[in-house]
């Protein structure tokens, strides 16, 4: 590989495209003739305000967001999220609802559960060890919001479909699959998404925030844990994390300008994600963990024959030049994170050495 | 200068070292034969664990720090520690005290009054626009913690020494003068600095939080919002900015490795400050705006005869690679910041600039 470049599995921080790091490379000691870095140039800038409009401009773009929509930018990841969305959301004498597809909606409903809100569990895939999506949502439209985690990364599940949440405002964690895929955003009062995975480096939030959900937000609470300050300074009421913005600008221009928008990501997605469970499927030697109709596109859980087999699969892939495939801690086994920026030349190699893992042990 | 760069002397964001620059670009695409850029990294991988445990020991050493103080790295810059520092520090009965040094103790305070906190202003330069730093604080010993912002960017005011709190914790903001000087951390309970200053890029916060600070943490904060989150995951509760993290540490070894430590820095930072007081002083045309025993070593704030030839001092500073000279947009005038990173070549760019400039527009 170019660089000596490995083929990156990682499940976050993950793959970036390789024009983006170039571009970050290139333009690292002076960028837009400024005779600045752009980690030195000021977020008051004529030029930072360039990069950060042109990022919520695409990201406006590429998901179809009316204006009733509004992209900001928050510090803290998805966990600050778990926090901020009960925080800013709920409404008094309403619940809120979750649904419990594994280790991060569970995260999610402890942070609700830690500010005293009224959480209900409507529907939960706990019974069957997170291994699948669960079919029947029933929202009686009573709750504040109804919050679901789009795609689980540990588990290796994903939403097809979003569940008809009856009039009640969807919130979503989209960190491990914002920008895989187009989809309806209107039923959504918000949605984060931890950048690391599919749309730059760790240490900030993209967070989409339909315009009606402003007015629950309530007066008092600190300065920096407000939506309604992102918004109302464009998520420069104080120094945002000009970097990780910049990168995130750099990856959403490659989206639209190299591969032409969502529906062309989810194509390619799909393509990496079925070459993998063909191997997969066609084996007695791998087995995938997740339920067929569930299955993630971004991340591809499998398991081996024995434990030990899968610590030899980890560390001779790694060999091959092809890291980041074992298993979250909390579960092992082994998993392929195949984000927007993972090429198909990548899962083609993964592809190749599967088989041939399996040709000698199997 | 070398890549067509310029005399950096923004307020924040702000320069970095080049040697540290010229790092982070030569490995984007590869960092330490990973095959990966640290922008790929797994935050659980060994790589990265080296990187912020040398952050945090060299960060130790510089700052000769005991085994009661942890290193820790929040999101949020700053201002989320205004609002951090009172939902964790405070104790039920007690005030919490602040002095008022200007813009960014006043954001201090009012986060802590948006909690219901009992806040004392004990001293304030209020009175005289906040070009002094007050000299008689008197702590009566009954407050949870006494906050300062030990330098403030905007009117150009430092502390030469800390007050005495009285057994008091002290709390500083420290953002904009942290690792510029030696001092003595043990009266400190918590001391909190937004990166982009002095040590690294926009996006992360370096808390230093004494042991005895923790027992007040109450339990049932969001939490993210807990310090005893971070301190007891070494930062690593969940994905943290690495980037941001991967150059405080570069930062920090330029300190210590080419710089030599603290002492050698403030040598420096005081002959750089020197000599641009030393123009303001023995000139009738600039003005320094604070008073003389108050001044920074970090931001040299001064005005000139009128308000156009502010303008026209900023425009043909540029124009000689000189930037970021505009004074806050809230106060007018110019300032030079002039942290750890900002060269004596620099400095002695913009001397020779100004000189030059009295003599033809004076």
């Amino acid at each position: 590989m170019k660089y000596n470049r490995i083929h990156n599995f990682n499940p976050g921080p993950a793959a970036l495209p390789l024009p983006v790091l170039e571009q970050i490379r290139d333009e690292m000691l002076n960028i837009q003739g400024s005779g600045m870095s752009i980690l030195e140039v000021s977020h008051r800038s004529k030029m930072f305000d360039g990069i950060i409009n042109e990022a919520i401009d695409r990201t406006k773009r590429l998901l179809n967001l009316g204006d009733n929509f509004h992209v900001i930018f928050v510090q803290g990841g998805a966990s600050f999220q778990f926090a901020m969305v009960p925080l800013n959301l709920s409404v008094e004498g309403k619940p809120v609802d979750y649904v419990n597809t594994g280790t991060w909606s569970t995260k999610a409903i402890k942070e609700a559960r830690i500010q005293g809100k009224e959480v209900r569990i409507i529907a939960s895939s706990e019974d069957e060890n997170f291994s699948y999506i669960p079919k029947d949502v029933h929202e009686d439209g009573k709750a504040a919001y109804l919050h679901i985690t789009s795609n689980n990364t540990i588990k290796g599940t994903q939403w097809a479909e979003f569940p008809d949440a009856n009039g009640v405002p969807l919130v979503s964690d989209m960190s491990s699959d914002i920008m895989s895929r187009p989809f309806d955003v209107n039923p959504f009062g918000l949605i984060y998404a931890g950048a690391q995975k599919n749309i730059g480096p760790a240490g900030i939030a993209m967070v989409i925030i339909r315009e009606d959900m402003l007015e629950r937000i309530p007066e008092e609470l600190p300065t920096m844990l407000k939506y309604s300050t992102y918004v109302e300074n464009n998520s420069l009421a104080n120094t945002p994390p000009c970097f990780a913005i910049y990168v995130i600008n750099l990856v959403l221009k490659w989206l639209e300008e190299s591969v032409g928008g969502l529906e062309n990501m989810e194509k390619i997605n799909r393509k990496k994600a079925n070459m993998l469970y063909e191997v997969i499927d066609s084996s007695d030697f791998y087995r995938g963990t997740a339920q067929k109709e569930s299955r993630s596109m971004m991340n591809i859980t499998f398991r081996l024959p024995t434990e030990e087999l899968e610590d030899l699969f980890v560390k001779e892939a790694l060999k091959e030049g092809l890291g980041g495939l074992k298993g979250h801690r909390s579960v092992g086994g082994c998993r392929a994170s195949i984000y927007n920026a993972v090429s198909l030349e990548s899962v083609e190699a993964l592809v190749g050495f599967m088989k041939e893992f399996e040709r000698r042990h199997g």
